[in-house]
């Protein structure tokens, strides 16, 4: 059984190492700009960065929520492949927004892209789920059946 | 055995789409008193909502543990509902904060009220897991069989 | 089944705890130093207090995500014995921090050790799974039955 999510868990693991990467990158861009805890503002380039880290922060444990969701009920392979898109988005946003304001839009729209993929997956595997358990009627039985 | 979570899992999928509701808002409170990123300060209505998202991001995470902990060790059934409480808990703090300072106190407070009660179900799951797994007596199964 | 990851399951909600613990003592604060909602700065030891708990917000989905990552796929009792390990560091991080800033070091690094730990033993858990899944390999397998 340990080996049935191992998709979906090696790209959260992947996920916790980039917040963990970017929060590092803080650390640094404080040293840099000399930017002493607890404060968080200092240099314009401190205050992006900080900022672009706060947003990977604050949408991580949904990103997690509905990675999980959407592989759990739906499809394990095609949720785990919008994670790790998700992953470089993030990459994208991140590096985007330390250069300049506007560089944060592109990775930006692409996680929320991402993000809401997800979420229709893992919605439609819930619908199917309730369907299945209530109804006795899965259309993920019916469409696996017909290929 | 993919629909044995279902209910816990349509919840947590909600309360994710709320967290990105919660953020959009904050996109919107930007525009409209021009507040422009990385800034985090600005007119008290924008800081107020700002607050408010940060202070859901902080118990995000609080919570899907302890819902997940009660509903998987105790009852999923009632820590659903106890979720779908939450979500209208963090729904009046959003909006009671947006519009006054005091205004967060009554959702506060019943979400903080919420929160502990799924973590004492959590936690009386915890230990009947323990008792049964340990020492092979089971206060759940007993409970089951006198009814 | 229910039990299977009672430990994990018990040091998660522990965290979840210690996370309102903190957010509680960051009110306590607020109230000491009159810092009014939603005002985030004012009396030195207040911002301490505030930096701390937010650090501990920010690695706390990360810090679940290895716990679980290392519990499910490598071992449940090491993950869970370095999850409490992981709530002892930030115990002495948070208050640490709130007497001085460099009172923060030894909590902090403490914590990015166990960190780094559970990431490397969820590394090492997924690469074993793979390897079980596709090449019908299991390293654990093997080492359990050489003992």
């Amino acid at each position: 059984m340990a080996g049935d999510f191992t998709l979906l868990t090696a790209v959260s693991l992947l996920s916790a190492f980039q917040q963990c990467y970017f929060a590092w990158l803080v650390g640094k861009s404080r040293k840099k700009h000399k930017v002493m805890p607890p404060a968080v503002t200092g240099a314009p380039e401190f205050d992006r960065t900080f900022r672009a880290q706060q947003n990977c922060v604050e949408f991580y444990p949904v990103f997690l929520t509905v990675l999980w969701t959407a592989g759990y009920l739906f499809n394990q392979e095609i949720a785990s492949t919008l994670g790790l898109l998700y992953v470089f988005a993030r990459y994208k946003y991140f590096h985007g927004y330390v250069q300049a304001v506007k560089g944060r839009l592109t990775g930006f729209y692409l996680s929320l892209v991402i993000l809401f993929c997800l979420t229709t997956l893992g919605a439609a595997g819930i619908v199917n789920s309730f369907l299945d358990e209530y109804l006795d009627f899965s259309i993920m039985k019916k469409l696996r059946k017909s290929f």
